[in-house]
């Protein structure tokens, strides 16, 4: 509570929060949403997402009403404390000062357009375990995403969510810049015993909130790249037994992913390291168990896809693509360590570089990508500068130089609710072939690789064999 | 023949182009082009254009092999002399030195790739019946488009084309400034006459060049926007009679659309006016002949549709649009002039505007257009600047600026040969629905109005009460 | 007051401004500031501003303690309000909170760094003579340039400030579109009158505050362009003649030079429009009173100067100069009418155009300049696109593109600070030259027409015959 | 000779050079040219440059007719090419086509307007000592700066010139991806017998061209910074020993600072790295011979010289300058290997960085500089990006971004021609102090470090203990 402020608040004090979360990593946490309830598609038999399609036979598709919820794994960074305070800015009805005038919550940005996504309403305890760490009211101000108007207004909201659980942090896999943000951790060096700690995390919290669905969601850093190695990670059995040696090449975000999973809890990896080592793949497909990945797309990434492709369709031929970035916020200062910025780079490059939509047309353009931490730009301003420069007709140039200028956190939070409620569907799907002869009538879940997610990531994690479509 | 550069030629004079062409207007004229044979697609029994498809039955699509052609109204502007120096060079196999070492010539910006396109082999003869306006190898030399080394090249080869035929010019649809340009006139100010002149050129020209086809373009200037008056342009009856009375609102370029349609033959508009009012559509549907326009969606309007259809789902607002450009070419300068800017302004602004595809989505942005005339930059690097501003989560702001410089006709030009062949492709096509009831197993010819070519233009011309799709 | 949110006020309602000002126009209003004492120049017995040196000789320049203070003719406008609230917000060190922490008030972008100014202490009245019209709280609301928190709390203070008072309003000279903010007016159309009012309003302001100098200061809308007409304000004796007839051709902003001329203190025109007609500067001449103008050269026309003058000093030949500019405010709204844009252009031209940097070196480039009016992206946001196109070196070309965005009140409003102060400064400046025979030893007064303030000014208005120094 | 080419030509082959230069190094070479004459400046008795003033009593400051020359290090690279080329050019008349039309040779760029600049006429020999590297005709097409109609008129001249002598390379000193370029070099390793070498060059340059003077030039490769180790370069004496000794640290570059020294001619540094080592600036001042640099100021950096400036003069507190380069010439290969960049970086940054103009105003905003090699856009389109952001008036904040497109060595070649001319101009200047006692009167020649070419250099070296001005 903050006294001093109340008068005003748009929200009386008797209507705050009465409860509510949570969970994990001292740069990481669960926020808990139950999600709007599917009604039944009748008239048309069909669900159709983005130009595939999904066929639902009568019967057979049956929706009965559930919770389900999101675990954010980096609840206490920008994205994760900008998500918690939207949706009880959204829930609450506050609305804000700007110097333009009155602002309305909203979700723009979410193509699903989560109107009535809400905070659930069962009890949480879990806040006062934790002494050491930021709050979430603190978070809020920390992250330097929400005009202050909102800020002031939600912060005692914010203040009733605590602060994230611990979670467990290997200084290996993060930028040493990071160190000291590491300040709420599950002890010990025992990776056995973190996976236990973090599966009874998950179980405590579906328990303790009635849910029969959570999406555990890693939205913190940027870990480096984990190395491919064989009798280590290269399949489901081997990783499971390195964990339980304490390997060093296990990543804290494999390590949740192989919690959610051995849960039955889908996990989408929200950054750009390839947590999903083949072991980790084979254990999702061993379990049924949904994972989807790497990276939002949030905002200049998606924007190189479309122009990469208008040039394409175009017919004029790219010779060389450079991608400047520069931001000021925690990610940017972590990528500026050389093995996180390569996770980062790998990851944009797809769209350009081989497994790309011009690689796909056989053009192999010059390309660079640049990423720079700048501290005064801040989160709000982070700004990226693509240039494509380009050969038409008999001989002649084309230079296209785009200048892209953005709230990063803000881009990416909706895709963060957008992945959420989509990964939760598809969990519930099941399909058979219209066409199919009779022994195959059979209604099957979705491939646990969910490669639907591909339009809002940056390097969609496809099954084996098939091809990416990054557009 | 220019002795002087004969020793730098890669072509023996022996082998320069023997014949050919060639027609129409001081500001208009005609090039000859045999299109590559179509042969037959068997195995899938469906043609696809870019996310269309179009039924061709067994039998019923028979392809026979045919000549066809097109006619250029503005071959001595710059994209009609820059493509007929570009299929030259391609036939002859003109390479060329720049700074940076030896140039192919080429047909990037083309999707079709039209790689075999050849200009046609019977004599045409004309060229000796002009006196006064500008020769072929001097409006190459005037457009400034291609490089010296292949200007210089291509230019006997030019030569032998001769000038375009005499066209109409009426004062009050071009801006002053080219009247200095319309030299080159069909003589007197009956408009009756003045029809059946053309249709005869476009007969004379089909016969000795034994064309089975000849596709018929706009790619003149842009004409101020024809009002549509009750009993004049309203219905084609009506129009007919207006060209009799030589009223004074029908356009050059309506005239040679009528021409086009009486005999049959596909006519194109690349510029932004509205060619096709009422009355000449009207006409179009009576004959069953092919009409398509308007305006070339060459360079940066093309990028618009894509950005629009970009924010629109990402699912952020745009707040506004603001499009500049500025070029120093003949087409520029005429823009200059108010009522001809008008024209370009609603054909441009109908990708954002009321028709584009935010407005179909319901977003309304302000939205600016503005052409500048420069004549520093030449033709060579037109600049367009645009900038979309847009509402994200939670009140955020993004901005995208796109700054682009290029070759505008350069970029025009490999659109004129698509649309062409795309065009002659289209009136062969006959289609019926697959799974219509007996009675409507008829093939049927596609609608006059090719709203297929829609992706390479501006403002797409569509049937009454079919949506536009801009992108 | 406001009594709700006085519990998040910094400042106690008792401390909040006791009196205050104030002056004129519905558009138009008068604040006070007593400046900075300036302190003898001992050492050097010189003054340099910017390049230029004054020569001031011991015993002869003698300060004496006076009060001066600033008339703002568009006091309820974007930067008159803007400025009251900084001046305010600094006076009773108010901070505010952004979303990015603490904001202290400050005056960056004023170059004199008028950190010790002050609002006057002495009891104005005035406020409650009028009823209709906005009062500076809802101002500076209205303008949205201010971050919101410190809106919050200026909002007090400044509503003490009363509003505006009424103003003089001829619609031929500002767009029809401001004709719905003109609500507060002095009565009747007589011109005399009017001229009379004026005066009156400096005497009494003077008077009730005890000032020993004002300076009266244009930063209403802009008007378009005066046509110069014999026997109506050629001369000083046919200008006072037309204003007692009334005349059409006789502005506001010509008005209130005159009225300021008349009492004897300095004018300032922050807008581009020719307030100094021939006669109103033979009537400054004639009265040895002070004026300056014309137009506020805040942000991308000063980009402009020192741009042109690099390309200038390297050596390059520049060949053409496109700038494009698009704002949301009210002064982008009045300069959509065709009038006032003009009025902007010649003054923005003049950076490049026929007086500016580039010409005064025999370059002559080609020059567009386009204003353009975008509600969406408001005051905060003004966006300015130039681009420099240029032959170097052999035939090579060099294209410089600028994009600014910025907030544009809140780069102007510094420059109206630092305006008064030089004005007020120059007013009291005597010189004689250093190597000067005996005759010639008196000191004299700076001329009426202050060419020093052109650095700040797009337009500097200078004595005939003088050579602009622009930049 | 080229035969084939030589109708084309607008010279008679007798008219052909009938010699020429020259000399050194594998990418290193001479080229000869007579400066114009200075004429006596006697109205004024003050020779005035750029902001600086030199005086100069009658008398003392004698001129007689003397030749110099000017010896290029990287005379086979793209700047050295392109300046023999354009000087060839200009004086044979050559005229050329491009796309637009004809081109005259000029000297746009040159701030001196070398106009009278011509190639020495007596002959030298040295050319048919080399039998392996690029001869000058070759190195102009190698380069790709110029039109290809220039290439094509001014090979025969260029042949003519021979190929430069060869140089030294240490390939310690010089990115490994030009180890294929340094092709023809002086024997062995011993930095004592290279040092006479290069002496002997010198001086058999002069005589054989019977030269007063001759300004030795290092445009070649930048080299990554020498370390400044005690006892080896840190003094004269222990330079010259180190240098005797061989030993490691000796950069090619100080080795021809050295050698210049000792022959009394001027040297000018043209690349980043530190040739200037304090053993080479003692050296120097020992033998009152004259050194400048480093670095040439061409494009962007000039740029941000004028803009950085502009900031603080009005007022604005700058936060942040992000720096985007890419280019594709040999400079920008060389550049991407680390240490080279490095040199550049350091060189670039002190524009903005420690002894920069914003540094000296106190102020330090964060500050990157990225310099990317990407082929695709060659020498002719180099692009340089930069982004100012600063905070304005009560919290605001302004964006300026910039987007610079040039030919990186047509902006570079005509600095090399400006302090080749500036160099050699003051050397022959003395002054003294004009209110000096009696006791000073005598002239004195200028101190050997060029600090007044600071204009056109980016890290300006300047006598220890003096303020650096960067624009």
């Amino acid at each position: 509570m903050t006294p001093a402020l109340s008068s005003g608040l748009n929200t009386p004090d008797s209507q705050l929060e009465s409860f509510l979360i949570v969970h994990p990593t001292s740069i990481g946490a669960l926020a808990l949403l139950s999600l709007p309830l599917l009604t039944r598609v009748q008239s048309e038999n069909t669900l159709s997402y983005r130009g595939s399609t999904v066929d639902v036979s009568n019967g057979q598709f049956t929706v009965t009403p559930t919770v389900q919820s999101l675990m954010m794994i980096g609840m206490g960074g920008n994205n994760g404390s900008t998500l918690c305070a939207a949706i009880l800015a959204s829930r609450h009805n506050i609305t804000w000062h700007t110097k333009s005038g009155m602002q309305q919550p909203n979700y723009i940005g979410s193509v699903l357009r989560a109107s009535t996504v809400r905070i659930g309403a069962e009890a949480g305890t879990g806040k006062d375990v934790h002494v050491v760490g930021l709050s979430m009211d603190k978070a809020i101000e920390h992250a330097r995403v929400l005009d202050w108007d909102l800020q002031r207004q939600v912060a005692p909201h914010m203040a009733l969510l605590g602060k994230p659980l611990p979670s467990i942090y290997y200084p290996d896999f993060i930028a040493a810049n990071q160190e000291s943000r590491a300040d709420d951790l599950i002890a010990g060096t025992d990776k056995q015993v973190h996976l236990n700690h973090l599966r009874e995390d998950i179980r405590k919290f579906k328990a303790e909130n009635a849910l029969d669905r959570t999406v555990v969601f890693w939205t913190a850093n940027t870990e480096h790249y984990s190395d491919i190695i064989p009798v280590v990670n290269d399949t489901a059995d081997n990783l499971l037994a390195a964990i339980n040696a304490s390997h060093s090449e296990i990543s804290p975000s494999s390590l949740f992913a192989v919690a959610a999973i051995l849960e039955g809890e889908p996990f989408v990896n929200g950054a750009p390291q390839n947590t999903f080592v083949p072991g980790v793949i084979e254990l999702a497909e061993r379990h049924q168990s949904f994972i989807g990945g790497d990276n939002l797309k949030s905002g200049q990434t998606k924007l190189k896809s479309v122009l990469a492709e208008f040039l394409v369709n175009a017919g004029i031929k790219t010779l060389s693509v450079a991608s400047y970035n520069h931001l000021g916020n925690n990610d940017g200062h972590n990528l500026s360590a050389e093995p996180q910025f390569k996770s980062k780079e790998i990851s944009k490059s797809s769209v350009i570089g081989p497994k790309g939509v011009l690689a796909s047309k056989g053009e192999h353009p010059d390309h660079i990508v640049v990423i720079q931490y700048v501290p005064a730009v801040g989160d709000s301003t982070k700004r990226a500068i693509d240039e494509y420069y380009s050969e038409i007709f008999c001989g002649g140039r084309s230079t296209i130089n785009t200048f892209n200028e953005c709230e990063d956190s803000l881009l990416a939070t909706p895709l963060i609710l957008d992945l959420t409620i989509l990964t939760e569907l598809l969990t519930r799907i099941q399909y058979r072939k219209l066409d199919s002869s009779a022994a195959d009538t059979k209604f099957t879940a979705l491939y646990p690789v969910l490669s639907l997610l591909s339009y809002m990531l940056k390097a969609p994690l496809v099954k084996a064999g098939t091809e990416v479509v990054n557009a």
